[in-house]
């Protein structure tokens, strides 16, 4: 039996709340000259008092060693394998511009490029144009209808967009059409099996027109595309967990994880007091609450030790007000570790604290990494962690006779 | 290779002996005035002076967050991963009676009921008649032969009874009459395949029979059957770890656990002092011994924190005589939690203690959840206690060349 067809056999609906609170890129390195963390480095009494009464451990988010996305971390969270449900970078993409993504949707990753008179790439970001450049730009493009299928064309970052095709009989298992170097001809998209035919031609018709709408344009006159892919067809927290979920989160991207696993997406507001304010407005009306903290992964991946500890001491001082909702179950840990000194997502353990009223403590004193070390949970693979929740929250029936 | 199959090709007989000792329901929560769980709260001296011998950790019988029932319990310790090994609720209750189950016999679990005139469903328990008194009417149905198959009859507690079917070409795959609700008349069996038709056939015979026998009866005048199910069919722990084993259980349900896995089951008497002194006169005749522990697990269940706290002081008095059989293996742990402040059993990790002349011991100077969580064996999976055990048995060969 596997863990999913384990957890739908033993989950049952029960009115107890479980409140899942991820901030991102938590686990962090410590800083030579204090040897502390970006957490321990924190003012963070309540996460402190908090620790102390309950179940506290380290996560890994995939498995020893590897570093996460931002796809695999979450969903690895929500309860799935996140080696069984690979979330194309199109779609990431896609969702991190807060595009709706309808099923059956394929989208592709793109870039504004330069190619020269005899159709040669001489730049591959069209001199990183700005991105109000490329929204405009995109305007002219998006919305065109080629054999029955709508392909959309929106703005990402800089000379980053994000292309979505949209009709019948689409495949995501065609190539990019990026060659990842300069000097060469764009390639054109090609089918890997027969039922992707059409997928091939459309997207090559579009880049046809494109090349030809962009020729006046000096920097931004063709598009590359790579990473198609579809949403990935998961079955639900819902259907697995008999939970009633809803999401808070600031970034599109994390509403579009939590989408994909049948989540409501709740107003979240610009701060993290905010998305607290909008958690207490609906708490009657979910079972289960994801509520994302964006602020450490970015101060991570800029290298901003200070800023990300201010990030975790703003939560801290949100935290009581979560705890005055009086969730059954309380989760606080995160996707993945985003050091500052490391400036991106590391492969590092996570944080992780579970509170109940059916705690067995260990004998911490704070919330830390180090002290994570020692806590009752020990080490544990982030699919467990809903499903210990789950148990915390009584959802589950006892396994086997 | 799957661990079975790793076990099987490299377990050898050898004339070390294992006990393997299983105090039911071990594993605690803190009251909140002490903040010590049961075992931290039980004069445990002799338990106290092995612990630092020995190489202690936590084990998890089925996985992060799954609250186990004493079948996978006790499977895993046997070193069967409970997940591949389903024992019924009707053969389970079936092992609780004690009733000697023979290859392919279908069990089910009954109930008494109360119908009325029309059929209906009154009382889904017959008003909880007496022990007494379901045994004075199991006589009446018992022994019935119908189309070949012998139908046992058997009381279990209150209006909770056994039926089991014994013939030929039986199959489990048959659904419940019991329809959960009253208000409604009883369901028929149903085959859920073409070779179960013949045990559903029988089975409604058999209940329309035992309404007409019962239809003079105020309360019990009718049965409910659900969770038929068969012996699973696992290799003996003779044929995968080459062990001859042997049982010393009070229950009646644990006993027929360990028959399932090929142990002989020794006489246990009435307490655990009797226990022992039968794993003493029996220790010169098997290799392998499980000696189980009943009390703190019922003590758990009816919250009585203090009987709980006794039963875990009588072992500790015992243990110095089993240490004087001079097993080369000792090990104590539980099948899982059951904390008397939750009622009932729990996902919580369980305490864990291997003891050998080849330990790797930590630092630990007590046996409680809380230091087997700083133990030298961490966490670790309850279906690799008895690999464990075998290795400290040097039972194992090198894996590989």
């Amino acid at each position: 039996m596997n863990s999913l067809d384990l957890m739908r056999s033993i989950s049952i609906l029960s009115p107890s709340k479980i409140v899942m609170v991820v901030i991102d890129g938590l686990g962090g390195l410590p800083l030579s000259g204090t040897g502390k963390t970006e957490l321990e480095s924190a003012r963070r009494p309540s996460l402190n008092a908090l620790a102390g009464k309950s179940e506290c451990g380290l996560s890994y988010p995939v498995g020893r060693g590897i570093t996460p996305g931002s796809a695999p971390g979450h969903l690895a969270l929500f309860g799935y394998d996140p080696l069984n449900c690979n979330v194309g970078r199109g779609i990431l993409e896609a969702m991190g511009i807060g595009f709706d993504l309808a099923p059956g949707d394929i989208a592709a990753r793109g870039n504004f490029c330069t190619i020269d008179s005899s159709g040669r790439l001489i730049d591959r970001r069209a001199g990183r144009l700005s991105t109000e450049e490329s929204s405009r730009i995109c305007q002219v493009l998006d919305g065109m209808l080629i054999d029955g299928v709508r392909v959309f064309v929106r703005p990402s970052k800089e000379h980053r967009i994000v292309v979505v095709f949209r009709g019948e009989g689409l495949s995501e298992m065609v190539s990019d059409s990026d060659p990842q170097q300069v000097g060469v001809l764009p390639k054109s998209v090609s089918a890997q099996n027969k039922e992707s035919e059409k997928t091939a031609s459309v997207a090559d018709k579009f880049l046809a027109r494109a090349k030809e709408i962009l020729s006046g344009q000096k920097l931004a006159n063709m598009i590359l595309l790579r990473g198609f892919s579809k949403l990935p067809c998961l079955p639900t927290m819902n259907d697995i967990f008999q939970l009633t979920p809803a999401a808070i989160a600031v970034y599109p991207m994390y509403r579009g994880l939590a989408k994909v696993v049948g989540m409501d997406i709740l107003p979240a507001g610009m701060t993290i007091a905010d998305e607290v304010m909008n958690l207490s407005r609906h708490f009657a009306d979910y079972d289960f609450f994801f509520l994302h903290v964006k602020g450490t992964d970015s101060a991570g991946e800029d290298g901003d030790f200070e800023r990300k500890v201010t990030v975790i001491e703003e939560f801290d001082q949100s935290l009581d007000d979560i705890l005055a909702l009086n969730p059954e179950v309380l989760v606080v840990t995160g996707d993945h570790s985003t050091p500052a000194i490391f400036k991106g997502h590391s492969w590092h353990p996570v944080p992780l604290l579970i509170y109940s009223k059916w705690c067995r403590p260990g004998d911490l004193v704070d919330f830390s990494e180090r002290s994570c070390l020692r806590g009752s949970l020990g080490h544990v693979d982030a699919t467990d962690v809903l499903p210990l929740a789950m148990a915390h929250a009584q959802k589950l029936n006892k396994f086997g006779a």
